[in-house]
């Protein structure tokens, strides 16, 4: 695995960042993320909103719920950075000590914020329930500060001290990710809009490895010095991020163009999406513009092809179902697999699974199909076909075509590549694409 | 949502932890996690196995590939905590920064680890490559630094400075997870044995909802201070920690029994699981003491089902396989739903299901059969038949039993509670179980 460590922190890497002024940081607060119960998701969301939105983040800090740790994580903050999220829980009176911490740290006093009373009272009467003294607390906040929702009596609040800007968000996060999304983002960019403009792309690649497309990227990373590149393995994909920083958005969206152009050039096939479209959805596309439909047979993958053609809404217009065969009864009986060919070949052979898809085919009557039938482990492998060996057909008017595969990782991850394969066999197929050659 | 958020504010608590008193604390390096790339999986999971051991995290920092803003988190760390875990990258030419960065803040001189060199040297002479100046440097580590790993180059080393210790690890998740389970936490467990003995144990629940649980549980909490709960909705389940803290583990062992017991009762069937089995690993153990094989009609879930089945090792043994009847051909076709139920009662209705879970049972010729049809979403509801709307039917020799449910939330979110929900069907009638009574 050397050469993959070695590959990934070369290329790894989010340079220019450091040419950044204006640096932020977030505090995310929870008992839970300290315990290791919750992995912190709203530190890694604001994370990503801000950085996309051409804003630095320095530091994110993870806190239980203590009043005196938390108080010590703000003040540091304060001191380092020019704009501050924190988001999360404090216990059971949350909104009372989160505005305690605030007014203490800030030396700012508690107020009643009318327009926050006034939504809390319309709130308990419509519910026809009676105004709690904790709910009645959501209201009392620090001098100066403002509530960041327009309507609603989901707490998050902006104050401002010494230059530097904090913004309070709720620690659950659906209601987190809102406020993120459409008031804090855009009022950082909109303080900070003398900032350079920085675009981000994401080139998504299946079915080629790191060092493979290291070797093809050479000579491409030292082209300009507004332009880098992050390289990140997203199992089973690699996404290849394009991050372009300038003064003028139509400028970085002609240049992120022209550098889509060059990647796309010397990774050709394997680019399956751009964007944050799944290859799912990538195939469902294709299908429905073709007029095409699909019928699936899966036997070590066991559902998870269908699983994921069905994640995608409206995939019920192309795709007409699948066969779970599990067993050689299945694969006999339902998808007319021959007797003779599991018994001289095996349930993991080419002859097999090409009977799979044309059984499935016929079955379903549709245009095109797909069989897998592999070894997912993490028994069943012998020396001749070793745990991950994985069998791919695809089946359509014009051809039948069948491809032997070998995945490594564990039971679920040959699942995944196997299903992922797939996929992009029809996608191949589809577009008039060389099919990946297997093994 | 007002419940249900404060319900978790109160219920989602490691209370007595604040009686601990070894604070130890973790720093992640790496631009991808203050980019929002990744997530911080590594804090994450270092300080689930930290909790986990009785030990208590104060805080979890994440800083860039920045010598001097690792540096300064490094030098904050030491001055609050007895132990600190480092993980994670520095740029390309890592483990010198690192080592670097530990010789600078602790004052320490780098020295050529000699058992690390030799063990470098034969990495490279096995596999006939050079040996390289940034592979000579993983060798040089900080005076008094211990190699974590008995072989293997796998750099991670422990330091020792002014009675904290400091664990520096590589940022690669599984080798992380590896250092950590395998000598992180032995070491530190013998470092600070005279701490009280904490154990955890978790008990999952499906099928009831939070308040339910929280109206179940009131007059139990308030038990013995030593025991505290902890509650964590793990999307479609509810998980219910156990911690007991103690001075004997028999002791400790023999309470965390009869509060499991207590649990139990209280929440009854709706308790599928304690410890870390999955609902399909329960399930696949059911019907394999039963001697039961199983087959599945899948329409709305797609195939998600049979992937779940699947993903328990050695499921072949009982699971046969299932249809994933997208369309009402299919449902007609494959499954012998009759035309006239499609037409006066539709594809989602209790009739359909029925007909389908009679129809897989016979093809697969299993002793039990589960067919879920239902309506993802975003579209296809009406108002009769909203968005939600799942009929679940299990079919044995014996019977023939469906239920309507109602599910609420994202497209993917409808699926998984439908297939969750089938498995809980299956559970509950070999178990012998009360079949939850649907809407």
């Amino acid at each position: 695995m050397m050469w993959q460590l070695d590959f990934i922190l070369t290329w790894h890497s989010d340079y220019f960042f450091i040419n950044y002024t204006m640096f932020g940081e977030i505090i995310t607060i929870g008992n839970e993320l300290l315990s290791g119960r919750t992995p912190d998701i709203n530190g890694w969301y604001a994370a990503g909103r801000l950085t996309a939105s051409g804003l630095r983040v320095q530091r994110i800090t993870t806190v239980g719920d203590d009043i005196e740790k938390a108080k010590n994580a703000l003040k540091e903050a304060i001191k380092r950075s020019e704009f501050v999220i924190i988001t999360g829980g404090l216990g059971s009176t949350e909104d009372d000590i989160t505005n305690e911490i605030v007014a203490e740290v800030l030396n700012r006093p508690l107020r009643l914020n009318k327009e926050m009373f006034s939504r809390i009272k319309r709130f308990v009467n419509r519910r026809g329930i009676k105004m709690s003294p904790s709910m009645e607390k959501m209201a009392w906040m620090p001098e100066g500060s403002k509530l960041l929702n327009p309507k609603g009596i989901v707490c998050g609040f902006s104050i401002e001290i010494d230059h530097t800007i904090l913004f309070f968000l709720p620690g659950v996060p659906d209601q987190m990710k809102h406020l993120m999304d459409k008031v804090v983002i855009p009022m950082l960019i909109e303080r900070y809009q003398t900032l350079p403009v920085v675009r981000q792309r994401i080139i998504k690649v299946f079915g080629i490895s790191e060092p493979q497309i290291a070797e093809k990227f050479k000579g491409l990373t030292k082209s300009k010095s507004n332009i880098s590149f992050g390289f990140y393995p997203q199992f089973p994909e690699n996404h290849i991020t394009i991050t372009i920083r300038g003064k003028d958005e139509a400028e970085i969206l002609m240049q992120m163009d022209e550098v889509e152009q060059e990647i796309r050039k010397i990774l050709g096939y394997y680019v399956f999406a751009v964007g944050n479209d799944s290859m799912e959805a990538i195939v469902g596309r294709l299908l429905k513009e073709k007029g095409l439909s699909l019928s699936t047979a899966e036997s070590c993958t066991g559902g998870l092809l269908g699983n994921m053609i069905t994640d995608v809404p409206g995939s019920s217009r192309y795709f007409k179902g699948g066969i779970v065969a599990y067993s050689n009864e299945a694969k006999h009986g339902l998808l007319d697999v021959s007797t003779r060919t599991l018994r001289e070949h095996g349930a993991v052979s080419e002859q097999t699974v090409k009977e799979m898809a044309r059984g499935v085919k016929e079955l379903f009557r549709s245009d095109i199909a797909v069989a897998i039938s592999g070894i997912a482990g993490p028994e069943g492998g012998s020396s001749e076909k070793p745990v991950g060996t994985v069998f791919i057909c695809l089946a359509s008017d014009k051809l039948i075509d069948a491809r032997r595969f070998y995945f490594m990782g564990t039971r679920e991850q040959i699942k995944r590549q196997s299903a992922m394969m797939a996929l992009d066999f029809i996608r191949r197929y589809i577009n008039g694409y060389p099919i990946l050659p297997g093994i």
